[in-house]
Protein backbone atom coordinates (compact mmCIF):
# COMPACT_ATOMS: atom_id res chain seq x y z
CA UNK A 1 0.00 0.00 0.00
CA UNK A 2 1.91 3.36 -1.10
CA UNK A 3 1.42 5.62 1.66
CA UNK A 4 -0.47 8.93 0.95
CA UNK A 5 1.38 12.22 0.57
CA UNK A 6 0.36 15.54 2.13
CA UNK A 7 1.49 19.05 2.74
CA UNK A 8 2.09 20.85 6.07
CA UNK A 9 -1.62 22.38 5.93
CA UNK A 10 -3.14 19.05 5.43
CA UNK A 11 -0.78 16.80 8.45
CA UNK A 12 -2.45 19.51 10.84
CA UNK A 13 -5.81 19.05 9.45
CA UNK A 14 -6.46 15.28 9.98
CA UNK A 15 -4.50 15.28 13.15
CA UNK A 16 -5.74 17.51 14.88
CA UNK A 17 -2.33 19.35 15.96
CA UNK A 18 -1.54 22.72 14.94
CA UNK A 19 0.82 23.61 12.69
CA UNK A 20 2.95 25.48 15.26
CA UNK A 21 3.01 22.47 17.28
CA UNK A 22 4.15 20.13 14.63
CA UNK A 23 7.03 22.82 13.25
CA UNK A 24 7.87 22.54 17.01
CA UNK A 25 7.92 18.40 16.98
CA UNK A 26 10.07 18.83 13.88
CA UNK A 27 12.56 21.38 16.06
CA UNK A 28 12.96 19.27 18.88
CA UNK A 29 13.47 15.87 16.78
CA UNK A 30 10.72 14.24 17.91
CA UNK A 31 8.79 14.08 14.39
CA UNK A 32 11.17 12.94 11.34
CA UNK A 33 11.41 15.53 8.64
CA UNK A 34 9.00 15.39 5.46
CA UNK A 35 10.67 14.90 2.05
CA UNK A 36 11.20 18.80 0.75
CA UNK A 37 10.04 19.34 -2.37
CA UNK A 38 11.61 22.58 -2.19
CA UNK A 39 13.74 24.76 0.43
CA UNK A 40 10.18 25.75 1.50
CA UNK A 41 7.97 22.96 1.38
CA UNK A 42 7.99 19.11 2.12
CA UNK A 43 5.62 16.48 2.20
CA UNK A 44 4.49 14.09 4.97
CA UNK A 45 3.16 10.94 4.52
CA UNK A 46 0.99 8.23 7.09
CA UNK A 47 3.75 7.84 9.35
CA UNK A 48 4.00 11.19 10.37
CA UNK A 49 0.08 11.44 10.69
CA UNK A 50 0.78 8.12 13.55
CA UNK A 51 3.48 10.08 15.44
CA UNK A 52 1.76 12.62 15.59
CA UNK A 53 -1.17 10.66 16.89
CA UNK A 54 1.17 9.25 19.18
CA UNK A 55 2.72 12.48 20.43
CA UNK A 56 -0.91 13.64 20.96
CA UNK A 57 -1.88 10.79 23.19
CA UNK A 58 1.49 11.55 25.08
CA UNK A 59 0.95 14.92 25.42
CA UNK A 60 -2.93 15.18 26.47
CA UNK A 61 -3.74 11.95 27.57
CA UNK A 62 -0.58 11.76 29.30
CA UNK A 63 0.62 14.77 30.46
CA UNK A 64 4.31 13.89 29.23
CA UNK A 65 6.80 16.83 28.98
CA UNK A 66 8.84 16.56 25.47
CA UNK A 67 11.81 15.46 26.89
CA UNK A 68 9.83 12.32 28.06
CA UNK A 69 8.26 11.60 24.94
CA UNK A 70 11.82 12.17 22.96
CA UNK A 71 13.16 9.61 25.44
CA UNK A 72 9.94 7.27 23.75
CA UNK A 73 10.34 8.29 20.39
CA UNK A 74 13.94 7.34 20.15
CA UNK A 75 13.45 4.37 21.58
CA UNK A 76 10.77 3.72 19.34
CA UNK A 77 13.36 4.52 16.05
CA UNK A 78 16.07 2.40 17.69
CA UNK A 79 16.18 -0.64 15.61
CA UNK A 80 18.47 -2.58 18.30
CA UNK A 81 15.72 -1.54 20.89
CA UNK A 82 12.60 -4.33 21.90
CA UNK A 83 8.73 -3.10 21.53
CA UNK A 84 8.88 -4.81 25.51
CA UNK A 85 11.96 -2.10 26.43
CA UNK A 86 9.53 1.08 24.70
CA UNK A 87 7.06 0.05 26.60
CA UNK A 88 9.19 -0.07 29.87
CA UNK A 89 10.51 3.40 29.10
CA UNK A 90 6.83 4.42 28.73
CA UNK A 91 5.75 3.42 31.92
CA UNK A 92 8.68 4.93 33.68
CA UNK A 93 7.40 8.43 31.95
CA UNK A 94 3.83 7.68 33.16
CA UNK A 95 3.76 6.06 36.89
CA UNK A 96 4.70 9.31 39.46
CA UNK A 97 5.37 7.10 43.10
CA UNK A 98 3.80 9.55 45.53
CA UNK A 99 6.38 11.20 48.10
CA UNK A 100 6.51 9.02 51.58
CA UNK A 101 5.31 10.99 54.24
CA UNK A 102 5.24 9.36 57.87
CA UNK A 103 5.25 5.50 55.95
CA UNK A 104 8.78 5.55 55.82
CA UNK A 105 9.82 3.15 58.81
CA UNK A 106 6.99 0.82 57.28
CA UNK A 107 9.07 0.31 54.02
CA UNK A 108 10.50 -3.24 54.82
CA UNK A 109 7.41 -4.53 56.21
CA UNK A 110 5.45 -3.04 52.89
CA UNK A 111 8.51 -5.34 50.52
CA UNK A 112 7.81 -7.98 52.43
CA UNK A 113 4.05 -8.46 52.10
CA UNK A 114 4.84 -7.30 47.92
CA UNK A 115 7.42 -10.11 47.91
CA UNK A 116 4.95 -12.92 49.51
CA UNK A 117 2.35 -11.63 46.81
CA UNK A 118 4.46 -11.89 43.90
CA UNK A 119 5.45 -15.52 45.16
CA UNK A 120 1.94 -16.08 45.60
CA UNK A 121 1.19 -15.00 42.09
CA UNK A 122 4.21 -16.74 40.45
CA UNK A 123 5.15 -13.14 38.73
CA UNK A 124 8.69 -14.33 37.67
CA UNK A 125 10.50 -11.91 35.42
CA UNK A 126 8.62 -8.72 37.85
CA UNK A 127 11.73 -6.25 37.81
CA UNK A 128 12.34 -5.00 41.07
CA UNK A 129 13.05 -1.31 39.36
CA UNK A 130 9.71 -1.50 38.16
CA UNK A 131 8.31 1.85 39.01
CA UNK A 132 4.67 -0.01 39.50
CA UNK A 133 6.71 -1.61 42.46
CA UNK A 134 7.58 1.21 44.28
CA UNK A 135 3.96 2.80 43.68
CA UNK A 136 2.57 -0.77 45.38
CA UNK A 137 5.13 -0.96 48.09
CA UNK A 138 4.92 2.85 48.99
CA UNK A 139 0.89 2.40 49.02
CA UNK A 140 1.32 -0.73 51.18
CA UNK A 141 3.42 1.31 53.44
CA UNK A 142 0.90 3.92 53.26
CA UNK A 143 -1.83 1.79 54.18
CA UNK A 144 0.06 0.02 57.68
CA UNK A 145 1.38 3.82 58.68
CA UNK A 146 -2.29 5.24 58.99
CA UNK A 147 -3.53 2.31 60.69
CA UNK A 148 -5.32 0.51 58.58
CA UNK A 149 -3.56 -2.67 58.82
CA UNK A 150 -6.59 -4.74 60.00
CA UNK A 151 -7.73 -4.78 57.01
CA UNK A 152 -4.54 -5.69 55.12
CA UNK A 153 -3.23 -9.15 54.58
CA UNK A 154 -1.52 -11.57 51.84
CA UNK A 155 -5.05 -13.07 51.09
CA UNK A 156 -6.44 -9.30 50.42
CA UNK A 157 -3.46 -7.99 48.20
CA UNK A 158 -3.45 -11.20 46.34
CA UNK A 159 -7.06 -10.78 45.41
CA UNK A 160 -5.91 -7.30 44.41
CA UNK A 161 -2.85 -8.69 42.24
CA UNK A 162 -5.23 -11.33 40.74
CA UNK A 163 -7.74 -8.78 39.32
CA UNK A 164 -4.87 -6.97 38.20
CA UNK A 165 -3.11 -9.70 36.45
CA UNK A 166 -7.03 -10.57 34.50
CA UNK A 167 -6.50 -6.61 33.76
CA UNK A 168 -3.48 -6.71 32.97
CA UNK A 169 -4.19 -9.93 30.44
CA UNK A 170 -7.45 -8.50 28.66
CA UNK A 171 -4.81 -4.92 28.09
CA UNK A 172 -2.20 -6.82 26.26
CA UNK A 173 -5.00 -8.97 24.26
CA UNK A 174 -6.12 -6.20 22.77
CA UNK A 175 -2.45 -5.11 21.70
CA UNK A 176 -1.63 -8.65 20.37
CA UNK A 177 -2.39 -8.09 16.53
CA UNK A 178 -1.48 -4.96 16.09
CA UNK A 179 1.66 -3.88 13.29
CA UNK A 180 3.13 -0.51 13.82
CA UNK A 181 4.98 0.29 17.03
CA UNK A 182 3.98 3.80 17.52
CA UNK A 183 0.49 2.45 17.31
CA UNK A 184 1.05 -0.70 19.95
CA UNK A 185 2.66 2.56 22.05
CA UNK A 186 -0.18 5.15 21.68
CA UNK A 187 -2.97 2.64 22.57
CA UNK A 188 -0.38 1.24 25.85
CA UNK A 189 -0.32 5.03 26.57
CA UNK A 190 -3.69 6.09 26.74
CA UNK A 191 -5.16 2.52 28.58
CA UNK A 192 -2.26 2.93 31.14
CA UNK A 193 -3.75 6.19 32.52
CA UNK A 194 -7.48 6.07 31.09
CA UNK A 195 -7.50 2.17 32.66
CA UNK A 196 -6.66 3.04 35.97
CA UNK A 197 -9.49 5.59 36.00
CA UNK A 198 -11.80 3.14 34.45
CA UNK A 199 -10.85 0.39 36.96
CA UNK A 200 -11.60 3.08 39.74
CA UNK A 201 -14.80 4.05 38.70
CA UNK A 202 -16.51 0.16 38.23
CA UNK A 203 -14.56 -0.57 41.48
CA UNK A 204 -16.96 2.25 42.89
CA UNK A 205 -19.58 0.84 41.04
CA UNK A 206 -19.06 -2.61 42.24
CA UNK A 207 -18.87 -1.63 46.20
CA UNK A 208 -22.14 0.24 45.92
CA UNK A 209 -23.68 -3.17 44.37
CA UNK A 210 -22.29 -5.17 46.69
CA UNK A 211 -22.64 -3.19 50.22
CA UNK A 212 -25.86 -2.89 49.52
CA UNK A 213 -26.17 -6.73 49.61
CA UNK A 214 -24.39 -6.42 53.19
CA UNK A 215 -24.78 -3.59 54.92
CA UNK A 216 -28.55 -2.36 53.89
CA UNK A 217 -31.28 -3.91 56.70
CA UNK A 218 -33.88 -6.19 55.12
CA UNK A 219 -37.05 -4.52 55.43
CA UNK A 220 -38.80 -5.07 58.71
CA UNK A 221 -41.78 -7.85 58.08
CA UNK A 222 -45.33 -6.25 58.85
CA UNK A 223 -46.94 -8.34 61.53
CA UNK B 1 -15.97 -2.26 79.41
CA UNK B 2 -15.42 1.26 80.62
CA UNK B 3 -14.54 3.69 78.50
CA UNK B 4 -10.62 5.75 79.34
CA UNK B 5 -11.18 9.27 80.24
CA UNK B 6 -8.39 11.72 79.00
CA UNK B 7 -7.67 15.66 78.84
CA UNK B 8 -7.48 17.41 75.40
CA UNK B 9 -3.70 16.85 75.97
CA UNK B 10 -3.96 13.23 76.39
CA UNK B 11 -6.28 13.33 73.36
CA UNK B 12 -4.10 15.09 71.26
CA UNK B 13 -0.95 13.05 72.28
CA UNK B 14 -3.01 10.14 71.72
CA UNK B 15 -4.68 10.75 68.68
CA UNK B 16 -1.67 12.61 66.91
CA UNK B 17 -3.80 15.74 66.20
CA UNK B 18 -2.83 18.84 67.72
CA UNK B 19 -4.72 20.85 70.39
CA UNK B 20 -4.88 23.67 67.98
CA UNK B 21 -6.73 21.60 65.23
CA UNK B 22 -9.15 19.05 68.18
CA UNK B 23 -10.47 22.75 69.04
CA UNK B 24 -11.42 24.02 65.65
CA UNK B 25 -13.41 20.27 65.55
CA UNK B 26 -15.26 20.66 68.78
CA UNK B 27 -16.38 24.51 67.51
CA UNK B 28 -16.94 23.28 63.70
CA UNK B 29 -19.25 20.45 65.74
CA UNK B 30 -17.06 17.68 64.09
CA UNK B 31 -16.12 16.51 67.18
CA UNK B 32 -18.66 16.26 69.92
CA UNK B 33 -18.19 17.94 73.27
CA UNK B 34 -16.37 15.97 75.76
CA UNK B 35 -17.49 16.23 79.67
CA UNK B 36 -17.23 18.88 81.16
CA UNK B 37 -15.67 19.10 85.23
CA UNK B 38 -14.42 23.09 85.17
CA UNK B 39 -15.48 26.04 83.19
CA UNK B 40 -12.30 25.32 81.03
CA UNK B 41 -11.77 21.77 81.57
CA UNK B 42 -13.51 18.50 80.11
CA UNK B 43 -12.82 15.03 79.73
CA UNK B 44 -12.72 12.87 76.33
CA UNK B 45 -13.16 9.29 75.98
CA UNK B 46 -12.35 6.62 73.21
CA UNK B 47 -15.28 7.58 71.50
CA UNK B 48 -13.51 10.92 70.65
CA UNK B 49 -10.50 9.35 69.76
CA UNK B 50 -12.17 6.70 67.59
CA UNK B 51 -13.80 10.16 65.74
CA UNK B 52 -10.81 12.33 66.06
CA UNK B 53 -8.94 9.27 63.99
CA UNK B 54 -11.86 9.26 61.65
CA UNK B 55 -11.33 12.94 61.02
CA UNK B 56 -7.57 12.38 60.35
CA UNK B 57 -8.04 9.38 57.77
CA UNK B 58 -11.16 12.00 55.89
CA UNK B 59 -8.27 15.54 55.77
CA UNK B 60 -5.06 13.41 55.32
CA UNK B 61 -5.69 10.47 52.94
CA UNK B 62 -9.00 11.86 51.04
CA UNK B 63 -7.78 15.56 51.42
CA UNK B 64 -11.35 16.43 52.25
CA UNK B 65 -12.89 19.77 53.23
CA UNK B 66 -14.40 20.49 56.99
CA UNK B 67 -18.05 20.80 55.12
CA UNK B 68 -17.57 17.45 52.76
CA UNK B 69 -16.01 15.99 56.95
CA UNK B 70 -19.12 17.58 58.16
CA UNK B 71 -21.98 16.13 56.41
CA UNK B 72 -20.22 12.76 56.76
CA UNK B 73 -20.13 13.36 60.51
CA UNK B 74 -23.94 14.17 60.44
CA UNK B 75 -24.94 10.96 58.67
CA UNK B 76 -22.89 9.02 60.93
CA UNK B 77 -24.75 10.40 63.99
CA UNK B 78 -28.07 10.63 62.63
CA UNK B 79 -29.73 7.28 63.96
CA UNK B 80 -32.02 7.55 61.07
CA UNK B 81 -29.34 6.98 58.75
CA UNK B 82 -28.17 3.52 57.48
CA UNK B 83 -24.10 3.32 57.25
CA UNK B 84 -24.64 2.13 54.03
CA UNK B 85 -26.22 5.85 53.06
CA UNK B 86 -22.73 6.96 55.09
CA UNK B 87 -20.90 4.79 53.03
CA UNK B 88 -22.48 6.72 49.99
CA UNK B 89 -22.03 10.12 51.00
CA UNK B 90 -18.35 9.17 51.89
CA UNK B 91 -17.83 8.25 48.22
CA UNK B 92 -19.75 11.06 46.97
CA UNK B 93 -17.21 13.15 48.78
CA UNK B 94 -14.17 11.14 47.60
CA UNK B 95 -15.04 10.59 43.66
CA UNK B 96 -13.87 13.49 41.28
CA UNK B 97 -15.45 13.13 37.93
CA UNK B 98 -12.82 15.08 35.18
CA UNK B 99 -14.47 17.49 33.17
CA UNK B 100 -15.14 16.64 30.02
CA UNK B 101 -13.40 17.65 27.22
CA UNK B 102 -13.98 16.71 23.31
CA UNK B 103 -15.85 13.26 24.59
CA UNK B 104 -19.20 15.12 24.84
CA UNK B 105 -20.67 13.62 21.59
CA UNK B 106 -19.45 10.30 23.07
CA UNK B 107 -21.26 10.80 25.79
CA UNK B 108 -24.28 8.41 24.35
CA UNK B 109 -22.15 5.96 23.38
CA UNK B 110 -20.39 5.61 26.67
CA UNK B 111 -23.67 5.16 28.37
CA UNK B 112 -24.96 2.51 26.20
CA UNK B 113 -21.42 0.58 26.90
CA UNK B 114 -21.53 1.16 30.51
CA UNK B 115 -25.32 0.07 30.50
CA UNK B 116 -24.33 -3.12 28.35
CA UNK B 117 -21.83 -4.23 31.24
CA UNK B 118 -23.70 -3.29 33.73
CA UNK B 119 -26.08 -6.05 32.40
CA UNK B 120 -23.83 -8.59 31.36
CA UNK B 121 -22.35 -8.41 35.18
CA UNK B 122 -26.03 -8.29 36.78
CA UNK B 123 -25.31 -5.33 38.72
CA UNK B 124 -29.01 -4.95 40.23
CA UNK B 125 -29.23 -2.03 42.31
CA UNK B 126 -26.64 0.22 40.71
CA UNK B 127 -27.96 3.36 40.88
CA UNK B 128 -27.43 5.90 37.61
CA UNK B 129 -26.23 8.62 40.71
CA UNK B 130 -23.92 6.71 41.50
CA UNK B 131 -20.60 9.39 41.16
CA UNK B 132 -18.49 5.73 39.75
CA UNK B 133 -20.77 5.69 37.29
CA UNK B 134 -20.30 9.27 36.25
CA UNK B 135 -16.70 8.23 36.28
CA UNK B 136 -16.91 5.15 34.21
CA UNK B 137 -18.68 7.37 31.39
CA UNK B 138 -16.96 9.96 31.32
CA UNK B 139 -13.65 7.60 30.86
CA UNK B 140 -15.26 5.56 27.95
CA UNK B 141 -16.34 8.67 26.63
CA UNK B 142 -12.41 10.30 26.81
CA UNK B 143 -11.05 6.60 25.45
CA UNK B 144 -13.89 6.81 22.58
CA UNK B 145 -12.79 10.54 22.05
CA UNK B 146 -9.26 9.74 22.01
CA UNK B 147 -9.52 7.23 18.93
CA UNK B 148 -8.52 4.17 21.69
CA UNK B 149 -11.84 2.41 20.58
CA UNK B 150 -10.57 -0.32 18.76
CA UNK B 151 -9.19 -1.53 21.69
CA UNK B 152 -12.85 -0.84 23.51
CA UNK B 153 -15.21 -3.51 23.86
CA UNK B 154 -18.07 -5.17 25.74
CA UNK B 155 -15.78 -7.84 26.02
CA UNK B 156 -12.96 -6.15 27.79
CA UNK B 157 -15.02 -3.28 29.75
CA UNK B 158 -17.14 -7.00 31.41
CA UNK B 159 -13.33 -8.19 31.94
CA UNK B 160 -12.45 -4.87 34.18
CA UNK B 161 -15.90 -5.27 35.70
CA UNK B 162 -15.32 -8.57 37.07
CA UNK B 163 -11.75 -7.87 38.16
CA UNK B 164 -13.54 -5.12 40.23
CA UNK B 165 -16.30 -6.91 41.66
CA UNK B 166 -13.68 -9.18 42.76
CA UNK B 167 -11.50 -6.67 44.69
CA UNK B 168 -15.13 -4.93 45.91
CA UNK B 169 -15.82 -7.90 47.96
CA UNK B 170 -12.73 -8.50 48.91
CA UNK B 171 -12.88 -5.33 50.62
CA UNK B 172 -16.26 -5.31 52.22
CA UNK B 173 -15.21 -8.55 53.51
CA UNK B 174 -12.46 -6.52 55.61
CA UNK B 175 -15.16 -4.22 57.00
CA UNK B 176 -18.02 -6.68 57.67
CA UNK B 177 -16.40 -7.90 61.26
CA UNK B 178 -16.29 -4.55 62.51
CA UNK B 179 -18.14 -3.42 65.49
CA UNK B 180 -18.02 0.73 65.23
CA UNK B 181 -19.29 2.54 62.36
CA UNK B 182 -16.82 5.69 62.69
CA UNK B 183 -14.07 2.37 61.89
CA UNK B 184 -16.06 1.03 59.09
CA UNK B 185 -16.03 4.50 57.39
CA UNK B 186 -12.52 4.98 58.41
CA UNK B 187 -11.07 1.96 56.63
CA UNK B 188 -13.93 2.54 53.59
CA UNK B 189 -12.20 5.87 53.17
CA UNK B 190 -8.60 4.95 53.41
CA UNK B 191 -9.63 2.00 51.33
CA UNK B 192 -11.27 3.90 48.95
CA UNK B 193 -8.06 6.02 48.38
CA UNK B 194 -5.28 3.96 48.77
CA UNK B 195 -7.18 0.73 47.18
CA UNK B 196 -6.95 2.70 44.00
CA UNK B 197 -3.25 3.61 43.84
CA UNK B 198 -2.21 0.18 44.93
CA UNK B 199 -4.54 -1.59 42.28
CA UNK B 200 -3.16 0.76 39.53
CA UNK B 201 0.87 -0.66 41.08
CA UNK B 202 -0.39 -3.93 40.78
CA UNK B 203 -1.83 -3.90 37.04
CA UNK B 204 1.54 -2.10 36.45
CA UNK B 205 3.70 -5.05 37.28
CA UNK B 206 1.09 -7.45 35.91
CA UNK B 207 1.48 -5.43 32.73
CA UNK B 208 5.78 -6.03 32.65
CA UNK B 209 5.26 -9.70 33.37
CA UNK B 210 2.09 -10.11 30.81
CA UNK B 211 4.16 -8.41 28.38
CA UNK B 212 7.19 -10.06 29.18
CA UNK B 213 5.81 -13.10 27.86
CA UNK B 214 4.27 -11.51 24.80
CA UNK B 215 6.66 -8.46 23.41
CA UNK B 216 9.90 -10.15 24.17
CA UNK B 217 11.53 -12.15 21.17
CA UNK B 218 12.70 -15.20 22.40
CA UNK B 219 16.23 -15.36 22.33
CA UNK B 220 17.83 -16.84 18.89
CA UNK B 221 18.99 -20.26 19.06
CA UNK B 222 22.39 -21.07 18.72
CA UNK B 223 23.45 -23.35 15.53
Amino acid sequence: MAAATMRMAELSGTSGVSVASIKLYLREGLLPAGRHTSPNQALYDDRHLQRLTLIRALREVAGLSLASIRAIVDSLDNPETELFDTLSTMQSAIISVPEGRGEHDRREEAQQLVDAVVAERGWVGASPENPSRALVEATVARILAVGADPALSVPLLDAYARAAEVVARADLAGLRDIAENDRVIELAVIWTVLGDSLLSGLRGMAHEVVSRQEFVAPPKAVE
